[in-house]
């Protein structure tokens, strides 16, 4: 078994852990033994099966910020947290597919199309989010930073919805591309995905290190310390947004066999860097054809291959690369500007260079 | 202007502070005007149109604990606290009337019917839930009961959710009596109702009263000393059982001048107090002719008519009276056990007795 394979085996004992504790939770109050089975099949179905890269940087962000291997309650405790964040997840995906109408999710149907489940399927993610709380209580109840941690999932729940009320409304069924434009799109990517996606795991981190609100200086610059909780954001919301406009790229460069599937941002009306780039230079004949045929099925159809030939026209890979260079120099020199305090449990760089070598200049 | 109309108006004017406040938020992050505009419409449609006897609750609850007049700024955050419970009821509302596919709410078309709504009202719903925390932390966050109240509506909220999901999956689109029974009913009624509705708006009043949950001993028994938290549960959830038997007895013997509308519970295949007693007594003959026609349209139909004289046949009016003699004994009993220690800010069983003679005997 590779290092990485042990490494999520592992973090996917705990899930198993945690979804018995929450069900032992049901029996003690004699809730009825239909009722237990579902929120299993439900918990099952929705939160283990992704690729738990969320989850399990809140382990590899706390060891990092230990600079040791971690003690078995370390790792627990740690992996909750971790499994909180895919908790958090599940509970919006769920959610998002329908009122996305989506068909599959993680190469299965939708929970909401499953037989017998429908729109119980609301009750279910609001279900999957309260799991959310009754961990946290029940592992860090004790700790003093047990307040700070709710608060966390709830101001991250709240940007997460309010990037998704802007998706919602900004994308609508009706072809518009007036109601794009790349701040909108920045907006989107950084409320729905930056703040759940990238500072949710590193803050779960920091607090269980007891890295408190504490301002602290800087490596390279004379500006005043600073609160450690906004140096990561710093670095994370912008190393989030990078992530997203990398992946609306891809979905429109990659090939199938780099992305594992074929782009659809184009035919489904996706409000995607690409599309808002090419919006940006597009000249009035180029405006008119992007209007007249972007979010129309099917793939591959010529639809689609006249937005695709506008948007080499607009030489939208090397804005791209462009684009990727810049922000990269950007997160290299906020991330060298972390200073190295030498102690443990403080915040170090390497937290976001862990996360910014997995990220640059990936094809897949 | 009635001293009730005085009372409610005073109460909404809070609504409107509450609602301008979480909107500000917004506009300090620079939210595009069209979601902040959204989110506006959402809460105003659907927060502030019921009755509010469960948010007002809790402003009479302090007052009582308080036993004197409140002060401007008492008032103001024991009616946040009120207008908290009325935006968790919300949340459940706006989406019960998706998942079953209801028609209007409070006189008006449900959210998820308005044109351009539709699924959008899941993220809806969950932003009327975030708003509560937000609240929360803006009015109580300095306060040593400030974690206490944070968990009080989590709880609750996961209360309500496991009510919800035993009834979504006792009483399905198919009528089978088999899946009700007596305790399924409780159940249903304890968690989906009892808590949010009696419970959390006492709890919530007791905290801001800076009562703790510390054993305080009973008037009448010599039982030892008990967290005045579990006492005050131990009257209000079998009360708020009480209040939704009586509900399900109206719905059935209510006349329309009484109740206000038309009981749909036997054709809509409700999982009702009077069905469930109904099953308990039925002979295998009444039996026959419940599995036949409950459940079936339309109102005021043949199958409506014989499932009524089932329940004629078998007493259920005599049988209501007697449950409710009964239970308002017992009632009567815990209540005056409460202890009258005689202090500003300590529980008291004025607190019930409010609750209980607004519900006894009540014919509307």
């Amino acid at each position: 078994m590779t290092d990485k394979a042990a490494r999520r085996q592992r973090f996917e004992q705990v899930y198993h852990r945690i979804a018995d504790e929450l069900l032992d939770e049901l029996r003690k109050e004699n809730i009825p033994d239909d009722a237990i089975q579902w929120y299993r099949k439900s918990l099952d179905y929705n939160v283990p099966g992704g690729k738990l890269n969320r989850g399990m940087a809140v382990v590899d962000t706390v060891e990092i910020l230990k600079r040791r291997p971690l003690t078995e309650d370390e790792y627990l405790k740690s992996a909750v947290l971790g499994w909180c964040v895919e908790l958090l997840q599940s509970y919006f995906l769920v959610s998002d597919d329908i009122m996305d109408t989506s068909i599959t999710r993680r190469g299965q149907p939708c929970w909401y199309r499953n037989p017998g489940i429908g729109m119980i399927a609301i009750n279910d993610s609001f279900m999957i989010s309260s799991a959310i709380y009754r961990l946290i209580k029940s592992y860090f109840k004790k700790e003093a930073y047990y307040i700070d941690l709710v608060e966390l999932f709830q101001e991250t729940t709240w940007q997460t919805e309010i990037g998704q009320l802007i998706d919602l409304i900004t994308a609508p069924e009706e072809v518009n591309l007036d109601k794009f434009s790349l701040k909108k799109h920045s907006f989107i990517v950084i409320w729905k995905t930056a703040y759940y996606s990238f500072y949710l795991p590193v803050a779960c981190a920091m607090y269980m290190c007891g890295i408190t609100h504490t301002p602290i200086p800087f490596a390279n610059s004379s500006l005043p310390p600073k609160d450690p909780y906004e140096i990561a954001k710093s670095i994370l919301i912008p190393l989030g947004e990078y992530f997203q406009i990398q992946d609306d790229f891809l979905d429109f460069a990659g090939t199938p066999e780099q992305i594992g599937k074929i782009g659809t941002d184009i035919i489904d009306n996706k409000c995607s860097w690409c599309i808002n780039t090419a919006l940006l230079h597009a000249s009035p004949d180029q405006r008119k054809i992007l209007d007249e045929h972007y979010g129309k099925k099917p793939s591959g159809g010529d639809s689609e291959l006249k937005i695709k030939a506008v948007f080499e026209e607009l030489e939208i890979r090397e804005k791209y690369a462009a684009y990727e260079e810049k922000v990269v120099g950007l997160l290299r020199e906020r991330i060298a500007d972390v200073p190295e305090l030498g102690r443990e449990n403080t915040l170090r760089g390497e937290v976001f260079e862990s996360f910014l070598s997995k990220i640059y200049r990936r094809s897949k």
